[in-house]
C-alpha cells in the first residue's frame, strides 16, 4: 500500500528552461534505464520474491525509483512547458507539444512509448539481482551523460543527486547477491556439463580495418578453459581440403 | 515522494489456484485498462496539472491505483504460481513460466508488454478528466468480466472491491469535471465553426444482413442539427447520372 | 461495404509547403488520437454493436472518420514532399524521406508507427461512448493546437473544419449515451459495494514545492462521500507508534 | 470520400460458432497479411501516387480491401461472440473476452495488436506495386491455411471468396507493373556498380544434417554470373595457412 | 554455424563524420527495410525451407546481409561517433547520445526499435522468393535516397556497393522464383473462384481536386476481366431510387 | 565479415515432435533473453567498443550466439512442424501455424514479435559487460525452466549444451570485468556525492499479509551506510502532527 506526500524527495529548481533538455530528460522519466523502468523492475521482482528480507530491499529501492520518477518528472516538465506556445520549442518535440501541451507523458528521448519490454524480471533472486546491478550501472551513465550535456546549475544539482543514488542502490544490490551464499556462476539448480563449459570458441579471426585483431586474455587462457578454433572455420577448411582434393582428382594429380 | 507499507489495500485470499484464470488477471495488472494504466495516467495528469485542487485528486486517485496494483499483483501471482513446476500450468500462460518462474510481469492476458500507448494524457484538465471518466468505465467492465469467469469466493471477494473502487473513482472525475464550470462541449479555446458543427452526415446507409440499418435518433434529429445525406453518396450519384448521360448520348437517345 | 469518390470531403489548400509542420501534422494522420484511430475505434464498435440505432451512428461517423483520414493525408502529404530532394526538408522527418520518399504513412509526429493500443473498444456501448466522448475531446485540443502552431491560412482552414467536427461527434456521441436512460455511474450489471464505493482515501497529503497541497472539493466532500485519511499513511504510524513503544522500552521508560 | 452500405460485399453465414477459429481468423482481421493492412497500405500508396491511372487502381483496390475488413470482422465475431459468457471459450482468447466482451479488435491470432509496422509504403510506383504482390500472395496462402482447418461450411465459403480476390488483385498489380514500361531490375534511376551486380558470393557452404547442401542453381550459373567463393572463408582460410606457418617456423620446420 | 572475420566486406572510409546523416544511416542498420531485417528474413525463410537448392540460396544471401550489417554499422558507428561528447551532434540523436554513448544500436532514422514486424516469413517458397524481390527493391530505393542526400565520397562509395548488391539479391531471388515452375498466379495448392477471380471493382470513382480520376489501364480491360460497377456505389444507388420512391409515393405521385 | 557452415554446431535431434513444447522453444529463438538478442547485443557491443581485446572477445562469443540462433531455431522448427497440417497443433500457436506454415519466426512464446528492446547497449564496456552477466544469467534459467518441462532425450541434450554455453559466456564476461582495473562501483567517470551515497532509505514498512517484515541486512547496515528511516513517511508524520496540535487547538487544549 502506498502513499503520496507532496514534498519532493530532492528539490527540483531549473533556472532557464531548455526544451532541447527536456527532450533529453524523458530519457530517465519514459526510457529504457530511467525511473519508471527501475521502480517496475524491483517493485515486481519484491512481489515475487520469497526470500523475506531481500523482499524488502526490493520493496525500498523500488519505492525510492517512484520519488525518483516523481522528482525527474517534475524536472523535465519544467523544461517542457515552453513546447506548449512556442512553435521552435514543439519542433524539439512535436509529441509533447501537440498531444501533451507541454507536459510529460512515458516517452523516451526520440518520443517512443514506455513498454515493459525494458523490464528484466526473472522470479529467480541471483538473475534479478544481476540484473538489477547492470540496470543500475546503465542509469548511472545516462544521468552522467546527461549531466556532461547540461549548463543549468540548478538541473545539474538535480541529476547530480540522481545519479548519485544509483551508485547507492547498486552497491545494495551486489551485496545482497554476495551474502547469498552461491557460487559466482551458480544460476539455479541444473549443472552445466564440464567438457563443454570449458571450450572457449575463437569464432572471431583475423584483422580489421580499425585495428580489430584476434585477441587472449584472461578470459579465454586460464588453466580450467580450453581455447578451441572456430568450429565453422575448421569446418569450412575441411571442405576446402575436399574441395582441392576433388579439383586434384579431376585434374589427374 | 512515496512510502509504502507493506500491508495490502485489501487482504487477498485464493482458495484454488487456477493459472488460466491467473492469466486473465494479468489484464489487469500489466493491461490496457489495468491498475498501472490507471496509476500512471492520473499521476503523470497530476504532475502536468495546475488546477491544485484537481491535481490532488488526481494524485490521491493515482497512488490509489498504486496500491491496487500491488493488490492485483499480488493475487495473480498467487494462481500463476504453479506455472513454475507445473508443464500443463505453464503451457497457460509459457512466458510466465519460462521468463517469469511463475511470477507476474507487466504483461496482458495474452502476453502483451504493458506500453505507454495505453495512457491518454493530454494536458487540458478538462479532456484529461473525460479520458479518465471512460478509464474507469473500462476498468469496471473488465473487473466485472473477470468476477463472471471467477468461481473462486476469496478472488470474487478482492476483485468485488477493485471493481466497486472503479465506480468510486469515476464518479470523482465527473464531479471534478461538472464543477470546472464549463459548457459541456468547450474544450480549449478555439470555437468550432457554427454552419459546420451543426451538420450530421448519413455516411452509411442501406440495410445489413444482421438488422442493421439507417437509424434516426436523438443525435442526429434535433432542432440544432442539419441532418445531410452522405456527400460520397451525393457525389456517386451526380457521377452516375453523368454517365447514364453519356450512355444515352452514346445510344443516340 | 465502402466507396470511395475522389472528391475529398474537404478541399485541401497549402500555400507554402512546411516540412517540419507537415511532420506535426502526421499526429492527426497516424498518431494516438488521429483520425485512423478514429475510424477504427467507431467502425470496430460498430461491427460488434447490437444497438441497432447506435450501431448506424457509429458507422456513419466511422465513416465520416474515413474521409478526414483521406484529407489530412492529402494535406500531410503537400507539405512533406519536400523531403523527397531537399536535404534540410529531409532531416526534419528522415523516416518520411528515407523510408515513404516524401510521401505520408501511418506514423505519428515523431515517427512512431501506429498501433491498435491507441484503440478503446470494449464490447459494452456505454463504456464505448465514454471512451468516444474522450476521443474526440482529445482529438479537438490536438487540432486547437496545430492551428496555433500555423501561420499557412490554407492549411488552417482545413484544420478548423477537422477540429470543428470533433465538437459534432462528441455532441453526438454524449446525446447517444445520454438518452440510453441509465443511471451516468451504472456500468454494466454487478453493483458496486455500497459501503466501499463511499470511501475517498486521501492518499496524497502535505506540501509541495510548486504550490501543491492537499485539497477538498465536491469530489470528496458531499454527504454521500466518507473522507478517510490515507490507509498506508495511517499504517505507517501505527508502526511508528509501535517503534516508539519499543524505544521507550529498551530505555526503560 | 467515402461512403459506407450496410449490405456487406460477402453475405456472411456461420454455422456452428467456433471461438478458437474464430482467434485464427483474427490473423485476418487485425493480422501482419490481414485486410486493413490492405486496406491502409494501397490506399496510402494512393494518396502518395502521382500515375493518375494506377493511382485509381490503388484506390480502388484498397476500398475493396475495406470491405473484405468488414466482412471478415463480421465473420470473426459470430466465432468470438461465445467468449462473451463461457469461460472455456474466453480462454480461448482471453484479450477478446475480458477487453472486447467478445467483440473482435484489431488483433492478430496471437493477440499482438495491429501495428502500422507491418506496411510496405515506398512513395515509388515500381517498389510499391511489388510489395503489393507480395502481399497478396501472403494473404492467399494465409487464407488458404484458414480453410484447410476449417470445417463449417458457410464459413469456408466467405474464405473462399476472399482468398480468391487475392488473386484477383494480385494479378492487377502485376499487369500495372509489367505495363510500366520498365526493366525487372529497373529501381529508381542511379545504376548499380557492373563488376559488384555480377558477383554471387558462395556464403554458406558444407553439408546439414537434414541434407542441406551448397546447390548450383540457375540464380549463381548464368552468363552474366560471377560466381565467388565466400569472401569470409578465403579470409578464414589465409589467416589459417599463415598459423600453421608460424607453428611451423615454432617447431623450427 | 558461422564464422566471422574481423575484415569488413567492403573497406569503409568516411571524410567528414555527420551526425545528421549517421542518423538517417540507422534507417539502413535498425530499419525496416535494413539489413538485419534482410539478414533475418532470408536465414530464418531458409532453416523453414525444405527445397535444398534453394535453401542454400536463402542461406548464401542471408548471410552476406549480415556481412552488410557490420559494414553499414560501423559506418554509421563513424558518423554518430561525435553525440558522445557534442550537445549538438547529441540533439540530432538523444537516443544514441544518451543511452548509446555515441554507439549504434538497433534503431531506425528516428530512432523506433528494431521489430520482427518487419519481417515476412511465409514458409511457402513461391510466396517468401516474392516477399524477399520486394524486399530487395525498398532496400535499393533506400540505399538510392541515402546517397541523394549524401556529399561525403567515402561514403558515398560503400552505399554505394551495398545498393548494387540489392539488385544482384533481387535478380537471384526473381531467377529462383522463375525456375520453379509454377504458374505466375499460382500460390499454395487451393483455386481461387473461377467467376469472382474476373471480376474488377470499380470501387473508387468521380475527380479528386489534384487531377486523381477514374482511369481504364491493362489491369482492367483485358478480355478475361469482367470490369464491375462498384457495388457500395450500386447499392447506395438503388437505395436512393427507394428513397425517391418513397418521397414520391408520400407526396402522391 | 560472416561465413556459414551448413552442419550445425550441435546435432539437433529429436524424439517425438511436440507443438506446444516448440512454442515454448520460441523463447530462446524469438524472446527475450533469446538467442538472437544475445547475438546482436553482443555484436553490436562489439562494433561500438574500442577495447581491441574485450571487443574480440564480444565477437567471439556474439558469432557463437548466432551459431546457437541455427541450433535453436532447427530444433523448434522441428517441434512446430505439425502446426501446418493439423489444427489441433495449430491451435498451440496460430501464428505460426497460419502466418509461417508450421516454421519458425522470430516471436516468443507467446507470440510477441521480437524487438531491439530488449537489447542494452550502453557504449560503456564496464556496463555493457555487467549487462551481458546478467543477461547470460537470464538465459540459463530460461534453458533449465525449458529442461524441466521436457521428457524428449535428444531435445533435452541440445537445451543442456545450450545451456552449458550460457554459463561458460557468463564466466567470460566476469572475468573480462574484473581484469579492467576498476573499482566495482566505478561506472563512467563521475563521482557520486559521498553524504548522499551513503544513505540507505527505508522506504518500505510494515508486515504484510504472506510474512513480509521490515529487514534489516549487510545491504543496509554496514559502518559506511547511514540507514534513514523513509522520508515520506517521516514527511506524512510531522504532517500529521500538525493535524494534531491544530485538533488540541480547536479543542481548547
Amino acid at each position: 500500500m502506498y502513499h503520496h506526500v507532496k514534498q519532493l524527495m530532492y528539490t527540483v529548481r531549473v533556472d532557464v528552461p531548455d526544451p532541447r533538455f527536456g527532450k533529453m530528460l524523458l530519457e530517465q522519466f519514459g526510457g529504457a534505464n530511467g525511473e519508471l523502468a527501475a521502480a517496475m523492475q524491483y517493485t515486481i521482482q519484491g512481489i515475487n520474491c520469497e526470500d523475506i528480507a531481500r523482499k524488502d530491499l526490493l520493496m525500498d529501492i523500488g519505492t525510492e525509483e517512484l520519488s525518483h520518477l516523481e522528482v525527474i518528472g517534475t524536472l523535465t516538465r519544467m523544461h517542457l512547458k515552453p513546447c506548449k506556445k512556442n512553435r521552435e520549442a514543439a519542433e524539439a518535440d512535436p509529441l509533447i507539444a501537440l498531444v501533451g501541451g507541454g507536459g510529460v507523458n512515458l516517452n523516451n528521448s526520440q518520443g517512443n512509448p514506455w513498454t515493459a519490454d525494458y523490464l528484466k524480471i526473472s522470479g529467480q533472486l541471483e538473475v534479478d539481482l544481476r540484473s538489477n546491478i547492470a540496470a543500475e550501472a546503465r542509469a548511472k551513465i545516462v544521468y552522467e551523460r546527461l549531466i556532461e550535456f547540461c549548463d543549468d546549475p540548478g538541473t545539474k544539482d538535480t541529476l547530480q543527486f540522481l545519479m548519485t543514488r544509483e551508485i547507492t542502490h547498486m552497491k545494495a544490490f551486489m551485496t545482497a547477491l554476495d551474502t547469498m551464499g552461491l557460487d559466482p556462476l551458480q544460476i539455479g539448480n541444473l549443472e552445466p556439463t564440464p567438457s563443454t563449459v570449458r571450450k572457449y570458441f575463437n569464432d572471431s579471426t583475423g584483422v580489421g580495418q580499425d585495428g580489430a585483431e584476434d585477441a587472449r586474455g584472461p578470459w579465454n587462457q586460464a588453466d580450467d578453459i580450453e581455447y578451441v578454433e572456430a568450429p565453422a572455420r575448421l569446418e569450412a577448411q575441411v571442405t576446402q581440403q575436399q574441395v582441392e582434393r576433388e579439383i586434384n582428382r579431376a585434374a589427374g594429380r
